[in-house]
């Protein structure tokens, strides 16, 4: 491991039994508080696409807003919200996906991302996947290239890249 | 109103009727899918800051989030996430503020920033300025400097401001 992500690493706070029992909550705000840490995210996430040519940056609500406007800012991207149901003002595309306990949707307006636009999506977890697939496809709904899909941490054990297999997925830190 | 302003207001798309009948909503999803408008805003928003020595840039869940990062990224700062309840994981500081219909709460770990340390607040919208004002109130309550709030869109016509009587207000838009 590099000493970029070791630090990084370091930074992350590991809490207990958070949100319920037996689970190890991966705390990321413990890092974006620590402007050096802050910015080698930011720079690793952005760094791997820099030649890309990316047009926009699609950040997963709540969390993947803090990640994407900075990437898209770095990248000179446009950013796109993904957002939660009700959210948007204009005529948006939807796709529901299955939680442990029933199902949740996401949005994204139609007119967002032109038809063959290069996109990256930026969210800050990768766990079992199905709110990174449901944003793939919403991405695809629009007519845009997907070009990757970046998070800042991944739990491995979870299996979420079953989910994304053929897409470009990058993660800085591994659990 | 300057040319950058100006470009920035042409950006932003208004909506009749969202989310409710009489209000015009002010989408700032056109306006940040534009990547010379993302970097026009975050620039001019960074600019009056750049002198203020910001150790940390509180960003208001969720829009809050979308404009504090890149702030706190060009301003060399740290960036402290003020969530809605039961969000953050450690220890937190609340505080609750009326709405039109009931209340809401945010919250703050206790340990994001450090006492006497300079805090710059960053949000979407100021409308009537409940949301902010509670934001304000729990920086100080870390014990932390606040040292300005900035805003990409300001509604004058319901005087938010006079919420933020006596603190350092700079919006980038006015309505």
């Amino acid at each position: 491991m590099n000493q970029t992500i070791l630090n990084v690493k370091n930074k992350i706070r590991n809490i207990a039994d958070f949100p319920k029992e037996g689970i190890i909550f991966r705390d990321i705000t413990t890092a974006l508080k620590d402007p050096e840490t802050l910015h080698q995210i930011i720079d690793y996430l952005s760094e791997r696409f820099k030649d890309e040519r990316i047009d926009f940056v699609a950040g997963i609500e709540s969390r993947g807003f803090i990640l994407g406007m900075p990437i898209a800012y770095k990248l000179n991207a446009g950013f796109v919200p993904v957002r939660k149901p009700r959210k948007l003002p204009a005529a948006t595309y939807s796709e529901s996906y299955e939680l442990e306990y029933g199902s949740d949707t996401l949005e994204v307006h139609q007119d967002a991302m032109g038809k063959g636009s290069r996109v990256l999506i930026a969210d800050d977890l990768l766990a079992t996947g199905g709110t990174a697939e449901a944003a793939c496809k919403l991405v695809k709904k629009t007519g845009a290239e997907l070009i990757g899909i970046v998070f800042l941490i991944e739990l491995c054990g979870l299996n979420g890249r079953d989910k994304l297999k053929g897409e470009n997925v990058i993660s800085m830190l591994e659990y």
